[in-house]
C-alpha cells in the first residue's frame, strides 16, 4: 500500500484514545472492558485503512471488532472512518503484529482476519508470511477452541503456500473460494486493496482455518 | 470420456491375463506376486485410456502401477498402449473402485492418483464424489502410513470440496498448485483429459493428501 506520511498522525491518534487503544497489553484478557460489554472477540491483523473492519462492525453490531496496524499514516484512516461512521464496536491498536500473544490471553479470540498480506515471495522471506508457522502458533495461542482464521488473498502463491501451512500446522480447511467474486458469497465484505484488485478482473482466493483442539 | 462400444474389448482383455487381472481380491495383501518382484505400489482410480499410467510406469520402471477403470471399452485402450510400449510394470483391473478394500490388504498401497474424476456438481450427488469421506476412508485403509494421494482436476467447485475433504478428514495436504501447467513442474505426467483441457488453457488444480497416522 502506498503511504502518504501524514506528520499529524500521531496527534490525531493520542487525541481519540476511546478508539485507539496505545497499551494493548493492558487489556490482555479483558478485552471485554476496552468495550464495556462482553462479546465474541474478532481480531484483523494488518486492518490497513480500515474498510474491512468498519465494514464487518457494521454489519455485525453484536461484535466486538480490533484492528491493529503497524503504520500511523494508514491506522489514521481507519480512525477516521470509524469517526465518521460513529463506530462503537472497534478498537485501533497501532502495533506490531508479532506481538499478538502479549496483546490477547489463551483462549480470547474468536475470529482472526487475515486480508491481502504481503506475499513475501522469496524463499528466504517465508518467515516473514503471516501464515508461517510461528505466527499460526500465535493465531492457535490466543484462539478459542475452534476458533476461526479467516484468510484472503490475491496472491496465487501466497495461498498455496497458507493451505499447506494452515493443514500442515493441523488447522482444519473450510470454506475455499478459489474464485470469491464469482462464487456468489454475498456475505463477503471487501478491503479496499481487494476492491482494486477485484475490478482489475484478479482472482481472490479465501479460505478459512479452524482451531482443532 | 465418450466411449465408442466395442464388443471385442471383453475377449481383448481375456485374452491378455498377464496384464489384466480378473481377480483382483486374488492378490490382496500379495501383490508383489502379481507382478513377480517388490516395489513401491501405486494404484489409479480412473485410469482412463491409460496415458498417464504407462507414462508414470515408463518414467519409474522401478515401481508398480495398478489401474483401475470400470469400462471394458476404454480399458482396452489402456491394454493397447500397454502391449505397444511392452510396459512390464503395469497391470489393469476392470472393476469398481468402491471394491478397493478388498483389492488391497490395509497398508498395502503407496501411492494413490485420483486424476480428473467426475466432479458431480449436484449437492444430492455429494457421495459419488471419488474425495467423499467414504472413499477417503477405504484410501486410508490401503494406504500405508505417509501414504500419499495424488490429486488432479479442472473442475474449480470440485477442487474446492476436495481441499475441505481431504482436512477435515485429518489427511495433510502439500504441493498445492491452483494453475499446474504454469506453475514449471516438469514432473507432471499428462491425462488424455488433462492434455485437451490444458490446450483450451483452463487451469489445472493439483494437490496432495498424506496420511498421516
Amino acid at each position: 500500500m502506498r503511504v502518504r506520511h501524514k506528520p499529524w498522525a500521531r496527534g490525531k491518534l493520542d487525541r481519540h484514545s476511546d478508539i485507539v487503544v496505545r497499551s494493548p497489553k493492558y487489556y490482555s484478557g479483558e478485552w471485554n472492558e476496552a468495550f464495556q460489554r462482553e462479546a465474541r472477540l474478532c481480531v484483523e491483523i494488518g486492518t490497513g485503512k480500515g474498510k474491512f473492519i468498519v465494514g464487518m462492525a457494521e454489519k455485525y453490531p453484536d461484535a466486538n471488532f480490533i484492528g491493529i496496524e503497524l503504520q500511523e499514516s494508514i491506522i489514521v484512516s481507519a480512525l477516521e472512518k470509524c469517526l465518521d461512521d460513529e463506530i462503537e464496536n472497534v478498537r485501533l491498536v497501532n502495533a506490531d503484529a508479532r506481538g499478538l500473544t502479549e496483546f490477547f490471553a489463551e483462549d480470547e479470540v474468536d475470529d482472526i482476519y487475515l486480508n491481502f498480506c504481503d506475499p513475501w515471495p522469496k524463499n528466504r522471506h517465508e518467515k516473514r508470511r503471516l501464515t508461517y508457522a510461528s505466527f499460526l502458533a500465535q493465531y492457535e495461542y490466543v484462539l478459542k477452541s475452534h476458533g476461526v482464521i479467516h484468510f484472503k488473498t490475491d496472491n496465487q502463491g501466497l495461498f498455496e503456500y497458507s493451505l499447506e501451512s494452515f493443514s500442515q500446522y493441523g488447522f482444519l480447511l473450510q470454506n475455499i473460494s478459489l474464485d470469491l467474486h464469482h462464487s456468489g458469497d454475498k456475505e463477503n465484505i471487501m478491503t479496499e486493496y481487494e476492491e482494486k484488485f477485484s475490478e482489475k478482473g484478479q482472482r481472490i482466493y479465501r479460505c478459512e482455518a479452524v482451531c482443532s483442539d
